[in-house]
């Protein structure tokens, strides 16, 4: 996706151990505009999908899954990163380590929000490791939901999260996938 | 905003201690096209505000408020629940207290987000004692920007929150108003 790649240019800063802030967009403070686009071309790559629930998790989650919620017409059930209070067959959860922070967390999901009959897309803000995404596919197989595929706005596909993903069969699109930075610079999969 | 007191006595669960769940449609799940709506309302209702910016909490305020940003056409900014890592001049902060939860937040936002030129918005799902307002304000306030308003999506309007804001001078405009709680049933200002 052009557009968001040449905003990543623009405005995304790389700091040391390959991370990228895009806090002037996406992280922190959203472009509304740009996540409605992203949220249409979101639509449009799953658009043959019988989909009927979008599955992301708090915080950074929540705005391209609500805008890709509006164009498709479908609800938006976010994951919380709290562990709930009470804890029984009411709640799905999934342990999610986080390489960046050096922390787990647990995401849960109450279980009235997702039936066996719902196809699922998961949507996520970035892409590395994948163990946000591993989390929310498991709590899809506590729920026995059909996952029909996975969009991510961010992706570092020179990390391990891509290739899992799309080795368990499931489809994956990335809207801007990052090859590499260098010289704090931004390399895009498939540039010169 | 008839539409939203429609859906909070549909789908709206009462707890115990005037506790009033809406998992269904905007705290859990969220529901796009209702949140598009009151993106809708916000902006009527602030038209003639010159308003540049959006401030919010995560999590569940980033909805509401990014709907209201999509139809303002203005950035959306929102506030962080966990202490900054380093607190420097370049972060505001502010101390939030829970009435629900029993603890007591630091919220943060990047101050290269907030300029003196700056006429905020603030958008909150829920405003009862009104912690979080007093929390986004003294942000505002360190930032030095104006602040042309408040809007809320559910406010409890029989707790402090709304009328500390009024009697600050400050531009309330809150969705749907609850008066009270009587047998597990919503009423809302107004009502016969």
């Amino acid at each position: 996706m052009k557009l968001l790649e040449d905003r990543i240019r623009q405005d995304g800063v790389v700091l040391p151990g390959n991370v990228l802030k895009v806090n002037q967009f996406l992280n922190h403070q959203i472009d509304p505009q740009l996540m409605y686009e992203i949220g249409q071309e979101f639509a449009r790559l799953f658009k043959e999908r019988p989909v009927t629930k979008i599955l992301t998790v708090e915080a950074s989650g929540i705005a391209p899954a609500i805008m890709a919620g509006l164009v498709m017409n479908v609800p938006v059930l976010f994951a919380r990163k709290k562990k709930p209070s009470t804890l029984d067959d009411r709640t799905y959860t999934a342990e999610v380590y986080s390489y960046t922070k050096k922390v787990t967390n647990t995401i849960s999901v109450d279980s009235k929000f997702l039936s066996k009959n719902d196809h699922v897309l998961i949507i996520d803000d970035f892409l590395a490791n994948g163990q946000a995404v591993k989390g929310m596919l498991e709590i899809c197989k506590q729920a026995d939901v059909k996952v029909e595929g996975v969009g991510i706005v961010v992706e570092k596909s020179f990390q391990e999260g891509a290739g899992w993903i799309k080795g368990q069969g499931i489809r994956l699109e990335s809207l801007a996938r990052i090859s590499s930075f260098e010289n704090d610079t931004v390399h895009f999969v498939g540039e010169e």
